[in-house]
């Protein structure tokens, strides 16, 4: 980390101890509605929480063309009530000691980011760019003073968000005891972590890493990668998780009626969870059609662009418990007879992953997701005051929200972006054009722009309006006393 | 300004505001470097200023992409140190009375909603979508109560944004007399103005609007459009202007020399004034170039991506007066001797045509002038605490940030962008990929994403963390208690 940010940093620290004063900038979201515990209990032996909800490749882009869907332009989310906004910068390097700068990240290295307050290179979960070393995270900080800690995602748990927080490896993609050498998509090598294998002194794949860990809840998707055999044993990731004191369970029904003190590791699904929109009759953005006549020169011809549609439900998301459901059990699991406090992580993945598809509709009902669950953390947080409520994303995404009508219709030409497009009927009865131009590849890019950072009232005096994303690390830690 | 400090002292601000005396949600910047005449003259009673800048299209990832160049990837713009940030939701309507919502505006309507406090169609000039009726702008509501207002600008003063706070007119580019009726682009019709010519009971074009206003100081560039004669008369524009009490400046020497008792009219450049940087001998984004198997099978051949380069200064800009001397300016004429107070508005608006025109480091440098201006205003509010600063955009815009080495670029295929790229050796001794991919057009289209806004502790308890486009114009007006 370096000095600026320090300097900032204590300013802000020094700031939240200036007195008695200050208390007013550390007042409870509704103090009328404190806990019995809260009344009773000095305000230095209650215990702390921290929700950090964490709605991967959700930028400003993505939050309007989801607002504009979901409440209509005039409307508002529930994180547009949030009091305080911060923008954050991403810090991302490249893989060697003292490696230069990199403008655009992915999930592996800013999760790390936010986990440990570290910057480091594309790819890696809580470990050190070039050298390759572990990185505390603030979940093994929590476990070591006591705290309970839980993830939660729409994702794998072993994807790379949730990993960060939990386990270390230099690749994410080594995700389960079979993925750890030469990991390939078809023939294409993408890494390897054979340094990282029990046999070679290291702590194996991720999940078999938080098979072993301290973490109190772990819910979401990856099913496929905890049924493997565990490296050199006879026994599958699963039931490793179960020895360690987990409590699997595989659906809704099963995660409502789990007894209340339980270890949860709930894995609904094989992979990641099935998303709640889609486009009509599933289709993504598509790319429009010129005419003959406009290859010859652009400005002939004309050009077909895609039909517009509305986003539907999709069947699938039936099968799964909803964000939402899942951040209820998790605060429900991790509050319970708590004297400590806890940290819980929260992830809608998919605005990310349904962007990489060009699925707008996708990200759209994956950004209500998280929305709920932060309603869900707000009204945790009115029963247990001391709850540091932070809503952010870790990079931004492709998607930008253009123009359904161009700004140069009256040019009788023919124009259209070159890359795939989504026109999308609002319920407010508009039409909302979504681009998605970034690459030719299947998958687009992430792209490079700070993130927007939502805090409740436990914020002020500690969130500044500016920070870089591996601050976020501190400012939790520091709340939470670790 | 040395950035560190600057955000240590934000950090000691926001403790110095959020203090037993929350009252002081409406204190000064800097309580104990007030005024003499603050010391003496009731709270009540003290003039009071608003500064709003605009950056033109200056959304998170413009933004972003100039603090990775002008300040590296760990470095703090001026801007990054206000203490207070927002997200502002555009909003915008179809061309009739009860419109539906538009999802992408202009810089017309957006200019109407900050100005007036309405939403209205693209290419409105402060009047009423459908109706086209006039819409009472600030600078008419200050001057009504006796306070000064300014206009700053590095596009023509006749250009939408600055006209919007001092006209009213149906479509924007009926800028001057000559521009009134059938405006067209070679033969391309598009748009009209008769209605309200001064011969069918009109105030005549924009420019003639503004040689007719009550404004106290004018900046900008446009001088071609003050050169026509007025409707009807044998003067020109610039001459009506004289006559109505402005002195007309046009080059530095003269504006730094005009006395200091003017009103003031000055044009630096015939349209909009040169911008500060460009690319490497003028270079903009370019097409990546595929080899010939690459259009057979978009997994064969390879792709050239254009060469990387620097930015350097653009010759022209060393003609005309930066947007800070122009701020300078316009701060010494507003205040000297007002005792009621002024609105001064300044917009770098070239941060939005450059990347219109796929230039980069064209939009880096006009977002530098920006932030150049802020501390320009912040150091005036230093001398006279009762003094809101503003900076916001007016819309989104194209550009994005996206990775040099692409996310997959494991796979042994060509990846690239549909769209034009430009790749830019940054400062620290990284390489930034900046991406424009909107559309086909010669000229890249708006985006619909809610934009930053900053603003100094005056707007403590004044500016919520989340509102509309519109409801700023009524944050103003409050606060200059019109």
């Amino acid at each position: 980390m370096n000095s600026p940010s320090l300097a900032l940093l204590t300013a802000v620290l020094l700031c939240a101890t200036a007195g008695p004063a200050m208390s007013t900038s550390t007042t409870d979201d509704i103090p009328s509605h404190t806990t019995a515990q809260a009344a009773t209990v000095p305000a230095q032996e209650r215990p702390r929480n921290v929700i950090l909800l964490i709605g991967d490749g959700m930028d400003e882009q993505q939050i309007t063309i989801a607002r504009n869907y979901l409440k209509g332009a005039s409307g508002e989310l529930v994180m547009d009530g949030m009091p305080l906004r911060s923008a954050v910068q991403i810090l991302t390097v490249e893989d060697s000691t003292e490696g230069r700068a990199v403008y655009v990240a992915d999930s592996a290295n800013t999760a790390t980011s936010l986990a440990t307050g570290a910057v480091t290179s594309r790819g890696r979960i809580a470990t050190t760019a070039g050298s390759d070393e572990r990185l505390t995270t603030i979940v093994e900080l929590a476990s070591a003073a006591g705290l309970r800690s839980g993830l939660v995602t729409t994702a794998s748990v072993t994807d790379a968000t949730a990993a960060a927080f939990a386990a270390h490896i230099n690749f994410r993609l080594c995700e389960n005891p079979q993925s750890m050498v030469n990991v390939s998509y078809g023939d294409i090598p993408l890494g390897d972590c054979t340094q990282h294998l029990k046999a070679n002194g290291g702590k194996g794949s991720i999940s078999e890493q938080l098979a072993e860990s301290t973490l109190h809840v772990l819910l979401g998707g990856g099913e496929k990668h905890f049924a493997p055999n565990i490296e050199g044993g006879a026994i599958s990731v699963a039931e490793l998780a179960r020895r360690n004191g987990f409590t699997l369970v595989e659906d809704e029904a099963a995660l409502l009626a789990a007894k209340p003190d339980a270890r949860l590791l709930g894995l609904f699904a094989p992979s990641t969870l099935p998303v709640r929109l889609q486009g009509e009759n599933a289709r993504e953005a598509e790319a429009p059609d010129p005419s003959l006549l406009n290859h010859v020169h652009p400005y002939l011809g004309d050009v077909t662009l895609p039909q517009p549609m509305r986003c539907e439900p999709n069947p699938a998301f039936a099968t799964v418990p909803s964000l939402k459901t899942m951040t209820d059990a998790a605060l429900r699991h991790l509050s319970l007879d708590n004297s400590r406090g806890f940290f819980l992580m929260v992830e809608s993945a998919s605005i990310d992953k349904q962007a990489h598809e060009r699925k707008p509709c996708g990200s759209i009902g994956e950004l209500e997701q998280l929305d709920e669950a932060l309603a869900s953390a707000l009204a945790f947080a009115r029963t247990a005051p001391d709850t540091l409520i932070l809503v952010t994303a870790d990079h931004s995404q492709a998607a930008q929200l253009i123009p359904y009508h161009s700004l140069f219709a009256a040019y009788p030409i023919p124009t259209y972006t070159p890359g795939k497009l989504a026109r999308i009927i609002t319920p407010e009865g508009s039409h909302m054009s979504v681009n998605y131009a970034t690459t030719n590849f299947m998958m687009e890019e992430h792209t490079g722009a700070a993130v927007p950072l939502f805090s409740n009232a436990q914020g002020q005096g500690r969130v500044p309006p500016y920070l870089r994303q591996p601050e976020l690390f501190a400012i939790m830690r520091d709340y939470l006393r670790l």
